[in-house]
């Protein structure tokens, strides 16, 4: 078991990484007694891993209840956070309930968002199963769910006591969503770190094969360098934006298709691409550093052509994301390979990009 | 203008007390400037005082928008929440936005946390209208909304950047509501200043007149002694609980009527009643000090007899209290007079509380 250490403070806690921890004891130490618990998951994940949570944390708890969501992006809406608040009240759960977030990164951001806001805030601890939510989502405290109009509008900055990555868990993962974890695991590269970016190239085969040893080092190295920017900027007021990389593109195709249509990392992997593009036309990268990215993406088998929703919808959608200020959209850009920045781009910029990269 | 400081580090904010501040430019210097801000209001408030605060805040802000909700506690829910997201994103506001909430506690508290939510946080300030807001919830960063089977179950700790209390304000407010706002006025002298209960009681009528000096009078002492537990207990790990009294009880009769049945103010006259009640029965104040309390809040206009609910559903719906532990319901009780605690007491105690004040 590895442990990465997230330092904020009063609200520092770890990530542990390792295979089997659901059925590891030391996982679970240290974790607060309550008279009640939550476990919240979907109903993809519940038969998978439910009854193991369950018993990980019997003895810290007197009654645990459950709740399976719909499984899906599609649902990380209102209605449906409000069967975690049902499932809460129905059980007449108090303030010291503890909520576990078994599944991916849907799950993670209901659960955090719920454990925000019960009773203006109770614990609670993430337990991401699949590979996106491992590297990404599960760290760093973004909670928040979907509004029609925009992705992750309405949430809250609120920490898990700890989050608890059992890799084993990444064995049942359906190719698509893996390959889709991949695309947060390659934005560290570009972002933070080249030679990760040459290990994932090195390695990308063995990660596929979800070879354990690879598997491992991946998570880690992406905990360690989320670890690093979180500790520095919790609340975004700067850094921390480059960890979105991608994410302003991918979050128009998203909201554009509707979601669920493309998955999160399959829209930030070709998000990614436009993102290096524009890097490229603001002088910052060269187009061989595109290239290698594109190639990457591609590989790791997620789309690199953004879909034809049209330049004007793509920046409507665009000018409410949460970088964006007084109407103007602010991109993450790449260069030198290795540093990101977030800056304003001219929209004709943006037109050719999209005219490049899209249909 | 009076100025009463909250001090909670880098959260800490003043509440400005005084007549026209609407129309007085020192309130608001000093406020932030941004692109865009919303004011949040309701139908009834609205038309009165909208173009004010509007006018007073034109210069902060390139666009000023309003949202007006439908007016009472039976609209604290998120379908009415949603409609402050709605006009957000509709008009593209960005992350500096600021909201201002003109109106009553429950204005207040849904702004609050509107703005606690969007994006993740924006700031915004209140402007209270009511006597209650202006002596309570506008005043600490609680927000929350209801949920079916519980009041203000959703909600997070969120303070605004400054509160800013008009007493003009207070000359349209049906006489109803200003009772149910004399009932935290009165709340503050048992658990924390026997001296301001006698002048309540020797200025009763002054206050119902709205005569300027007794309101600037019982609206700053009210928020003196509020300013002083918050500042000390922000987030109610322990002390802030006293600020409930008659909570408990009120909280139980506002949702099991059904919530806007009740002013919230006259659900918690009732509740302190009863919360005397027990204080008594467990020896902690005298049968004088019960009758002393009943007999103002019956001379404020309000209700000292609770509905008659049964006591098994008094006991179900207290047990969801926030300050509940394990199944456990906790009251905040007084005595000696003029100090408060919260406790547990036994359910047949309770049920004799309820026999007597009840029905």
């Amino acid at each position: 078991m590895q442990r990465v250490p997230i330092a904020l403070g009063e609200r520092s806690y770890e990530i542990l990484i390792g295979t089997g921890l659901l059925a590891d004891e030391s996982a679970w130490a240290g974790l607060p007694q309550s008279a009640a618990a939550l476990v919240v998951t979907n109903e993809t994940v519940e038969p998978l891993y439910g009854a193991q949570l369950v018993r990980a944390i019997a003895a810290h708890h007197k009654a645990v209840h459950t709740v399976a969501l719909p499984d899906g992006e599609a649902h990380k809406d209102w209605p449906t956070l409000n069967r975690i608040f049902d499932a809460l009240l129905a059980n007449a759960c108090d303030r010291k309930t503890v909520l576990y977030a078994l599944g991916g990164g849907v799950v993670g951001d209901m659960t955090g968002f719920a454990a925000a806001c019960y009773m203006r805030g109770v614990p609670f601890v993430q337990v991401p199963t699949t590979l996106l939510a491992q590297v990404d989502s599960s760290v760093g405290g973004k909670t928040a769910i979907n509004h029609p109009l925009g992705k992750n509008m309405i949430g809250a900055f609120y920490q898990p006591l700890r989050v608890v990555c059992d890799l084993a868990t990444l064995a049942t993962l359906p190719l698509r969503e893996f390959a889709a974890g991949l695309a947060e695991v390659i934005k560290y590269g570009p972002i933070a770190d080249m030679a990760f970016l040459e290990w994932i190239e090195a390695n990308l085969a063995a990660l596929v094969a979800r070879d354990p040893q690879a598997l491992a080092h991946a998570v880690r190295r992406s905990c360690e360098i989320k670890a690093e920017v979180v500790g520095q900027d919790e609340r975004e007021a700067g850094l921390r934006a480059i960890l979105n990389f991608g994410h302003t593109f991918g979050h128009a195709i998203e909201s554009g298709l509707g979601y669920g249509e493309w998955l999160h990392g399959e829209a930030v992997g070709c998000g990614m691409v436009m993102g290096a593009e524009l890097s490229k036309r603001l002088g910052l990268v060269d187009a061989a550093f595109v290239e290698r990215l594109t190639a990457l993406v591609a590989k790791a088998g997620l789309p690199t052509r953004g879909p034809a929703l049209g330049a004007d919808r793509y920046l409507d959608l665009m000018r409410v994301d949460k970088k964006a200020e007084g109407g103007e959209i602010r991109f993450v850009v790449v260069g030198p390979p290795g540093q990101a920045s977030m800056r304003p781009a001219p929209d004709a910029m943006v037109r050719d990009v999209l005219a490049a990269c899209c249909g």
